[in-house]
């Protein structure tokens, strides 16, 4: 259960409003990475961890805060387009910098938003749940979440450095701390894990199940063989449990398939078409 | 440039067809982290690493490999599809084991692709390049990429446990063994760049810009303070450059935003209908 | 700001599992009108509000809720899932009570989120910020809440009827209350807005400035004149601006349009093969 | 069945050229609420609708119209996009004019287009049917309606703001009156539909099998009660059938929900792992 | 502008109802090639022929014909619904027919449309604008035409053989027909546009300014040379302007790209990391 | 199995660097008849071919030409972004080319990508294998292959008219050159099969059970007739089989359908509303 309180987490004021970088900022709220992502995901992960204790609380504590990062962009969003210009297209293009705003801005955040954020990126699309990743196995999920981390940082690092705005450079700062933060937490979280579970997603499947001798081989498929140089081509593997190997000219495994033919009622090409036979007469 | 064989990195032969399992088995050809992500993903991030050397080649060994696996679960599906039933439904639905199946499989099967595989999840979703990361940062990706590899082979483990059919579960044993070669080849690879960069993506951000005083504190947002007791509450930070903080009763640091009125061409709500003043007639 | 207590607002706990019930219930989780759409929808509308005051609040109090709601299905969607069956599934399809439940169930409901609940509706189909809205205007805004609260219950009401669970039922005639009082409630914040606005929206766009002649016609262009019967057909318009008028054989008021060629460099078909011109000789 | 009329219902002809108008335009033909949308969706209630009568024609009639208006749109854009500028995209930023105008038209309506009008909103999404509802219910969907129509001629409005084209204006203004027709019919569709069943959708559940004693709360959790001033927090609700309370500290009325552990063949994160017991070896 | 006649074009009647193939239906009704696809790809072909005369009117005539086959399958399937089974799933499930049928059908169809039809495919994705096709250029347009009728045809054959029931086969049956009048009748634009631009779309473009040594160069990719067995491997183009050559070992025409660094401010991974260069500590 | 080489199939180098043309190039990458879709479009066709031979072959050599095409674009869309300009947006404006720059380039090309090509087109939407088109009917699928290999040409001379830059227009007159030669090549398979089987896919459904009364009709529901002039209104029909007919008047040949009432477990509009009896009072 939620309550919310109107105060923000964190001031989110510019210093004067921007409609472009209003819409660049829609990035780290309703993109791949933006805010909307990382609170259902972390919500969603809470929700079906199935047990109880610190990760799940976990989850809970940072996906409460991500909505509140939601509300301090959406804020921030509509103060930057505070008085957006309107006005005849081709008038305004005559100012060069009128021109430039009414070129560079998102027309919706005129004529759909009036004037709010939008749960959308930066070219305009609509926030989409492809982007949440929740799978019940917490080690695969919080490497999902420190990957969502790493790319939500550089994200707002790359934000602050489009803009010379100090209110919101003073906002984007906060973030970027906080990132800093979730990405040190999820690495713990992960450290964890692994000292419990190794390395290898999921832990719970018998290793004499797979196929053991292609479990640490990298194979050379691009040509050219820089990649022999790297800790993943030789020695120890990071698990523990194998030598890597590396395979210079990898070859195929298995003979050319050649597909049954399909039933008459599929009416895919017929066979005596494929094969190159006799020509038949159109029906 | 890329060369094609014939010939099939590994067999995909199954026992006996099985149209339900086919629809199953498309989760991990087209859907998030099926066989298509990864392999456009590796192939985009090379594409825009602006360099040369270890980290590119890997990609693209990578990449040319994962083309191979959808290549395998194209040709397995279309094999699981063999002779599959159709006829009038209601019919063949006073047999249950052909009810189920009727049931139980994807129609588009069927209509759309005659028997053949199609770039889409289990559900019949189409795959969608929202699933792709591709940053410009490596350390970033190898961290998408280290949770493709975790979710993708938990995912084949689960199907795994759906079938008894030796000639699926003999390809899937394969595909699992080397989603444990690429979480370890990722896993080496982020262990090198963690290594020169450290752990914070990115590494280039001038750590005296964002707000140190947030940057190892976690808040705690949702009642209940099992999350205390984890390596991320006290403690050295991950990346050694602070203190973990737990802060039991966070509070909000700014006051509540009121957002300036929008100007009257917007056609919002107006000032004074929402101060809740007199009346006014409709126009 | 949000803070979370892991308690529920209301109980959320089935009798029995039932995977194909999991599947249907998350139409109202993640679908066109399930509660992230509501809970998104709201809190969006209210970060939007340029001012403050009740409606502000009033959105914030239900957006709240509806967090919680989601939880709610989550929580109760994981339970159903408990112990889904998995297995070779032609084996499984010879008890037509499981056959029928794997058929029947969301394959993702195993592969993807490992019994968990997912961001997705009864078919699969990952939830989309498409289905939102947030304009600015309230008026407009609360009448697409009082639609959603009218949708949604609507569902909620068809899944009751689907499952004689009591858990389940219990949980579902708890919501169908909620969206009583939601319905109610936009509905009353419609009234006061009519009373101060009127009933069209925009209030604010001068009347004299649209095409008055057809502000309450009626153009009859389905063949039948069932429709010259209702309330919509004559007498005075509902915002009592002006009167009803049917025409019976609407005719078009402009000519055929003829678009312009477009400039050789779009390369469109050329005007001369469109005017059936003289054959031209490829190039 | 259709029969169509090259002559279009209104004209739709402007005073000259002006491709970044042609983009905004996009938003009312194929965006959210877009022709697309409406036509097609009174369209599917009138083919849904079970039963014969003045609403299933009303329907018809409607959605037959705004088919029109798709066809109305659809030539205005073709006719703003004449003779749209291309060329070498840096030599033309150097005019001012000509650079705003390639910064903020559509390259779509360039490269794939060949200056014609797409079925896409003013950032170049697809329209997509997830904005469309047909729900079986009629008071339901007239209030979808309703909504579709307040949010369709506010977003026209503002478009009107954002023009000087004598000839677009006039368009505009044509639809804007529309919009106020068809607000004005489904209001009094409603206003009919209410008076026979009332105001809760659907009217038929019986309100018994509710729980009652929270169909008319209000619960106030989003701190400070501004929103105990509205008519929806006290007095009789809106349906007659009882009265609004204002819930000023609501608390959860279940208990904290513990997740039963999931089977091993699903491979979540084991119990033990999550119970924080004794470390295991990785296999 | 478009007038709505109540009477279908052609009868929609099953002997009776059948819930799953009301699912399957939703694929030409819904899917890529289903009529939603073709009505609006032939209308807005239409709306952007610049130009008048005997294509434009073809293409409305068309275009409105398929308006009519929506209405035909909309019909046919709400009627396939009539008094679809729901109540308790896992009790249904006991009766293998009834269960199948659950199993089979859309859950949609009951909790969302009530028994109507609905804008998507038989797996339940919504209708997406992106099937569709308009470029200005008719004889690229038609090719698209004469391809959507070709799938469309071969969808509707499929289901046809998924069916006993003699009204709905009687419809399908007149459903083929026109797609065989459709593939003529696209089949003969094309040829008369062909003979008046060539084979080569778009005939307009200067051929000395393309690279004509490889024009006709068919590139052996896939080794084995079963290709070169083709009528596109040897002798006279099909434009009739040059020769078909096959190349058995393709090579690379230009060196390996090395990609230029990024500029510090976009934080991709920093050269000296990609050099392998000596360890920088973290900041 | 795939290999790759670093080399490229031809060069992508461009004079300078352009990043509002870096944007519109990504049409040609990733959108509805980009790159991408033509890759996984031939490749999928390769591996549902039922059987084997010269098609198939055919499909992967120019599947894995396509996959290098994709390679080029990547690499030159990167160097087109080098050095991007950023920084802040306002300043920038004033300086008109910059200014353009700036309203006119995708800003995800900063902020996610980092200077590298996204898998989108140039409105930013995602790449969609909805785009993609794999039947097993390998007439149908040449048919989309010939449209998709018209529409891309189309749009790269688009492309090429919109930029003087001699390094882009050397590449971009490359892959003119090869879709030269991929319209006759599919033109020529498609040339093939018709022999073969004659015009109307699928050619294996009897002709004797489509209702072969309206198989060369065309219909005139578009008022005019100037479409009774083409070669598809009279003579001989393109396969052959029968005579072309034109019919001024179309009528219906069906009555009104008038839908059955929903079961009362829908909560559909009750039937006595629908039929505007007496009044009910609401429950």
């Amino acid at each position: 259960m939620f309550y919310h309180v109107k105060e923000l987490q964190y001031q989110a004021k510019p210093e004067r409003p921007d409609p472009i970088f209003a819409r660049k900022l829609q990035e780290v709220l309703g993109g791949q990475f933006g805010e909307m992502t990382v609170a259902l995901q972390y919500l969603f992960q809470g929700w079906s961890t199935r047990g109880d204790g610190k990760y799940r609380d976990l989850l809970f504590d940072t996906g409460a805060e991500e909505l509140a990062h939601i509300e301090m962009l959406a804020t921030m969003i509509a103060r930057l387009l505070d008085g957006a210009p309107i006005g005849d297209t081709e008038e305004a293009a005559k100012n060069p910098v009128v021109g430039a705003i009414l070129g560079g801005m998102n027309p919706q955040h005129v004529i759909v938003s009036g004037l709010g954020a939008m749960p959308a990126d930066s070219n305009g699309n609509r926030w989409d749940a492809k982007y949440m990743i929740a799978s019940g196995n917490l080690l695969a999920d919080f490497r999902a979440n420190l990957n969502a981390e790493s790319q939500g940082r550089l994200q707002v690092v790359r934000l602050y450095e489009e803009t010379s705005d100090r209110g919101v450079r003073d906002m984007l700062s906060w973030l970027i701390a906080r990132d800093t933060m979730h990405q040190n937490q999820w690495a713990a979280a992960i450290a964890e894990l692994e000292e419990k579970e190794g390395l290898v997603v999921p832990s719970t499947f018998p290793r004499e199940l797979e196929k053991r001798e292609v479990s640490y081989t990298l194979f050379n498929l691009s040509r050219g063989n820089e990649s022999a140089c790297g800790r993943w081509a030789s020695g120890p593997s990071m698990d523990g449990c194998g030598t890597f190997q590396y395979v210079e000219n990898p070859q195929p495994l298995a003979p050319k398939p050649v597909l049954a033919p399909a039933p008459p009622y599929i009416h895919d090409t017929p066979p005596g078409v494929l094969k190159d036979g006799p020509l038949m007469p159109p029906m």
